[in-house]
């Protein structure tokens, strides 16, 4: 059987399945859920057998320290897997929100409620816990999942894809909304981009590279998630005693993830005063720092080791203890710099100026923009969501991080009593 | 200059314009919607010479009457052009909404909001008046617009741009925020279609081969509109007087559009008592029936003029006065039909029973679903959106007609007071 012909038959087999889903009523879905993580608590030995194997295999092909432990379940992982499904079965149900209502002067009424998708196809890299959080997500927002994970997890995955199957067996969902992509080769993925028609959405979730290549192969839709080149804008009416706390936090946090900081702008009324301060908490906390000319001038002033910052530093997103700096001369010229190097992702300002910070705001063009607080807050789990699936980066249907609502699509009722079109 | 130079140059344009558009008001965008209006109007007479200019090269040309008529432009035309641009200055502001609110625990306060887009382009066909009506839906939403119509439309699309342009260089928006990309080839499509990152999103608008070519070619994101193989299914327990105005309605109030119904599924348990009278209703209508084995036996029994329907016929959206007939067992099995030929654009039913409504709703799985009413209420102006840029039969972003709110994304404000991530 090709790729292709596997995939359809996966895709099609899904799109029957998720009629269960489609008619099952919240309270179905969460106790299916439920049902999941007790399941993967009690087959836990099973499944730490199965990983052993891809960690050996992972051992033998050399895969770094990093990707190792990406890939390594431990009984404390897999408890925390199953308490994710549990946390999500505890949400509000997405499905069947009425967004829009109204009756027209015919007597129509107009009711648009949010429905699944459908069949959301994932493609992912080394954890084996997205195999669960993403089940679980779009099960509880109704929709059946094509899961391809990597080829290195593919153990942990099909284990942990069998126990899920398995613990629906006894519900009213069909096992079969779970499908898990075999990952020995390439053709699998490219099957699952173009498999439009028969999938709904592709989302990647890993690297810059993966995420690439799902967008510029994929006809099915797909919701880009990830870079982020995000900006600290140090404004000439910062409360300055906020500034190094938001920078620090920004920057040296979790320097890996999407949401960290790398570029500082200051606004230069301030250069002087406060640029020296700004320098020397980095410096202290272990970052490099590569510097625009005025900024490097004060560095070298200070005795601050500093590089001078390149059009590409200001376009890198380095996920380490690295940061660009840079002094600007107004919000304007702030914007400015952002719009040519950001990646739309988070905005920070820092600013007790209303005006100002309306003018940034307006300019700024991005996911979310952080006034006088880090840019570590774009985050589903901090916001409030509980649950996330990614953070996407596109303007179409989601941006920011994306929970269950993001995982909905809509459905206008349109119900009459006879009426027709004149 | 290349195609790719020239787009990356009128959306570069575009952008920094559209910072105009950015920091607008509500009422200066209304306030520049009327001024176009007005502009329109006051200038009609250039541009019906422009429009005589294309439509003697389409009767050069050879162009049937359908599209030299669709390429006309008459002094009502052109009144109902600027018609269209106040009616739309007087919707509310699709800006600045507040979707979602919240404050975290922490104190951070979370505020979702409605903002541009950026940079749209627009790919249509012959109708010189997309010109002008996606402009301001465009401009009003505070996007800054790539036009790109039909070679035969050139010179009447040309003198419409320069107009609006002319209008707004007395207002605060930047004229350059209107665009017209040259219609000569096919090269200022693609490259069009391929300025991801310059391009925030693509909007085909026309025939079905136009809308799969964008969706085909198109690497920056694209909203697919169109198709429609929308059915009316008669249940079992329909009031039967409602049905035949509805089924008539349907089809035959104007065949050509999408939001017409190409085919009529009819419940078994009243086949015998009511398929006569649907049928002889559909054939005074003067519509053509393709039937299956079970109606096309009672339209041989009544003598009304029948061909055996095919696979064929149950994918076709006519678009003339056809249409398909078959019976079925159940709401389900009707569901099944629909999911296996229809495009997820209109489904109707027709039924008093409660539980059958519902479960056609959550098996339909398409932009909207009609009961009781006739399939030609999937529409903006109908449903009371005062203006639509198209009907979206894709399910990212917008599903079914868009209005305003459609052409805009979101930007999450998170305020703090220096809070950081602990």
């Amino acid at each position: 059987m090709s790729a292709q012909q596997l995939i359809s038959q996966l895709a099609d087999s899904a799109r029957i399945a998720g009629r269960t889903l489609s008619v099952s009523t919240g309270a179905q879905r969460k106790a299916a859920l439920n049902v999941i993580a007790d399941a993967i608590e009690a087959r836990s030995a099973h499944i730490l057998a199965a990983n052993e194997k891809d960690m050996e295999a992972g051992r033998a092909a050399g895969l770094n320290s990093s990707l190792l432990d990406r890939l390594l379940l431990t009984p404390e992982r897999i408890k925390a897997i199953a308490g994710g499904a549990r946390q999500v079965s505890q949400l509000p149900d997405p499905l069947g929100n009425t967004l829009r209502q109204s009756t027209l002067p015919n007597g129509i009424e107009l009711q648009q409620i949010s429905v699944p998708f459908g069949v959301i196809g994932m493609v992912y890299e080394a954890r084996p816990n997205v195999t669960v959080d993403a089940a679980v997500i779009l099960l509880m927002s109704g929709n059946a999942a094509l899961l391809r994970g990597s080829s290195s997890a593919a153990h942990s995955n099909e284990v942990l894809v069998s126990v899920m199957r398995d613990a629906l067996a006894s519900t009213s969902i069909s096992p079969d909304v779970i499908q898990l992509v075999p990952s020995e080769d390439r053709e699998t993925v490219k099957a699952l981009l173009n498999a439009r028609g028969k999938v709904d959405l592709v989302i990647p979730r890993g690297s810059a590279a993966l995420i690439r290549m799902v967008v510029d192969e994929s006809s099915v839709p797909t919701i880009e998630t990830g870079a982020g080149v995000c900006h600290v804008y140090i404004d000439e009416f910062a409360d300055l005693s906020k500034a190094v706390p938001i920078i620090i936090n920004s920057k040296v946090q979790r320097p890996s993830v999407c949401n960290a900081a790398e570029t500082l702008l200051i606004h230069s009324a301030i250069a002087d005063s406060f640029m020296p301060t700004a320098l020397k908490a980095l410096h202290e906390a272990g970052v490099i720092l590569h510097c625009d000319s005025a900024s490097l001038t004060i560095a070298k002033k200070i005795g601050i080791p500093a590089t001078q910052a390149t059009d590409e530093n200001f376009c890198t997103e380095y996920g380490t203890l690295e940061i660009n700096v840079a002094v600007v001369d107004s919000v304007d010229a702030a914007s400015a710099h952002i719009a040519k190097y950001g990646t739309q992702h988070t905005e920070a300002i820092i600013s007790e100026n209303k005006d100002v910070v309306k003018r940034f705001i307006a300019l700024a063009d991005c996911a979310a923009v952080m006034v006088n607080t880090s840019t570590r807050f774009t985050d589903g789990e901090q916001m409030g969501f509980g649950a996330e699936i990614g953070i996407s980066n596109q303007k179409l249907h989601a941006r920011g991080p994306m929970g269950l609502e993001a995982m909905t699509t809509t459905t206008w009722i349109v119900t009459g009593n006879g009426q027709i079109r004149s």
